[in-house]
């Protein structure tokens, strides 16, 4: 039931001695998820012993450099230890053209499909299903074109009682439809409430991405009331006018867009390489929203159940 | 009077956890060249405290990922670093190609000027030179268009001999041409030759360097007598088979060009990740050209005067 966030890169456009650009790694109950993939990316993957073939998802928020660069070095590598199992690209739709031109110039050709999704639009709209989660990209605002992501899962089904299972010796062949809902008839017609034979499923879980942006209040329905969310702090306040400028978030910014969104958690990025010591951003977002981490190299943010 | 390299990666086709894609910084008497830039290039340079604006030359010598990834990231960072002074390129023609595509998606412009001069030809060919230096490109044998590079100092002017010099009392308006090889003539007449008033300049240094080539007798002539030759080394010869189907060498024949080419000095590279203890290579290459030393991340190869 693992829902858990690991990061890569922290880094805004230069890297530092200590920290890479954008990336983070996303394992929601054993599906994996790349959010961005800047340069070093699958040198990291290597540092954490991460077999980097789990990887089934990329979701490219735009294209500087600081947030695709590690891309074709990655899915070179992937494609050099042969793997067979498509891979499904999130990105703004300029990274087929990139993708093309580097894997024509270099005469080489992938050993997996590469299926390519481009973002499109700023409003809400849901990506990817499956039966267990869903993936949605929304709009930012920064200088290009740049998306946010939102991952979420499902409702699971009810869980049996398994000692009331027990009790009224219901047949096997009827716990998928109990599990949807249905109450259970037992052979002496007696209707047994599907309330008394099942319990409700946690609470499902949900994290979300925003990578490049200016402060704007349309940002906070899109992330209303998710368990994590990562955003861009770029900047301390006392730079809010270059924040303001670059199209980027303030430390606080960050903060009061996770307290207006009544969000669980906050996670702060995308540190400009100018501070050597982080703590004057999380202090920062501290006075206004308090469950507030950096989102550090190697870092790993379990979203627990509720 | 430096000539020295820093190997910025060492590793072939997939970095490792400690190894990464081929680069390699040049300082020829100040002046800076990159051989090559795999993915993390910028990174490995901040981690040394190199001044990245220091460079002016960059020579990619193909257009697979591992040797020019890193190239986008570096021209950025030294454009958000507000770099000023042209940086010179010299790389298969396909480079500006790639590069304009990143720039005009990521809506951005560099801050400073480029010059790509595309490599053409497989004969030995200069492609740059000024007072102090000359750089050539030479054709290599891989699965695509490659090339190595050879960095040789010019020879330098005679050196004064300081004591004959005052002995004779030759005025400074005339030690230019005599550094030139004119004798001098003493106000009596008498003719002073050149030779006891000035030394030989030391013999020029060269450097030659061979990023991805099946074995082939025309490499030879290329960089005979280089002081060093840094040729890759993805495989031992147990894999001869798989070093050929690849157009790329064994430690064997990176010795064997070494020994035919009565180099100086040996430096092997390109390693492929199946080692993780490069002895194995190490020690094959011994056997048959002694002077010979692995191109280990972070390591420096000072060539010193003759």
């Amino acid at each position: 039931m693992l829902f858990e966030v690991t990061i890569l890169g922290s880094s805004s456009a230069t890297p530092t001695s200590t920290r890479y650009p954008s990336a983070q790694l996303v394992n929601l109950l054993g599906r994996f998820f790349l959010f961005d993939c800047g340069e070093g990316t699958q040198i990291q993957l290597r540092k954490l012993s991460f077999k980097i073939q789990k990887i089934q998802f990329i979701c490219i928020s735009h294209l500087h450099g600081d947030h695709y660069l590690g891309l074709i070095g990655l899915l070179s590598t992937m494609s050099l230890l042969n793997r067979k199992k498509e891979v499904t690209i999130f990105a703004p739709k300029g990274i087929a053209k990139i993708l093309d031109l580097h894997f024509k110039l270099s005469y080489s050709e992938l050993s997996f499909k590469l299926n390519i999704i481009p973002l499109q639009g700023s409003s809400m709209k849901r990506i990817f299903e499956d039966e267990s989660c869903e993936l949605f990209s929304f709009g930012l605002k920064h200088r290009i074109p740049c998306w946010g992501f939102k991952l979420k899962e499902k409702k699971r089904p009810r869980g049996l009682i398994k000692s009331a299972i027990e009790k009224y010796n219901i047949p096997f062949h009827l716990l998928k439809s109990i599990k949807s809902g249905s109450d259970y008839i037992t052979p002496d017609k007696e209707v047994i409430k599907n309330q008394i034979i099942t319990m409700d499923s946690s609470i499902p879980r949900s994290y979300a991405y925003c990578s490049d942006t200016i402060y704007f209040d349309g940002i906070i329905e899109h992330v209303f009331e998710v368990d994590m969310l990562y955003h861009e702090a770029t900047f301390h306040s006392n730079l809010s006018k270059r924040a303001r400028s670059t199209f980027h978030s303030t430390s606080l910014d960050a903060a009061m867009v996770a307290k207006k969104a009544n969000v669980k958690s906050l996670l702060l990025g995308h540190f400009s390489s100018r501070y050597k010591d982080l703590n004057i951003l999380l202090n920062e977002a501290k006075t206004i929203f308090p469950n507030v981490n950096l989102a550090i190299e190697g870092s790993k943010w379990k979203i627990n159940k509720k």
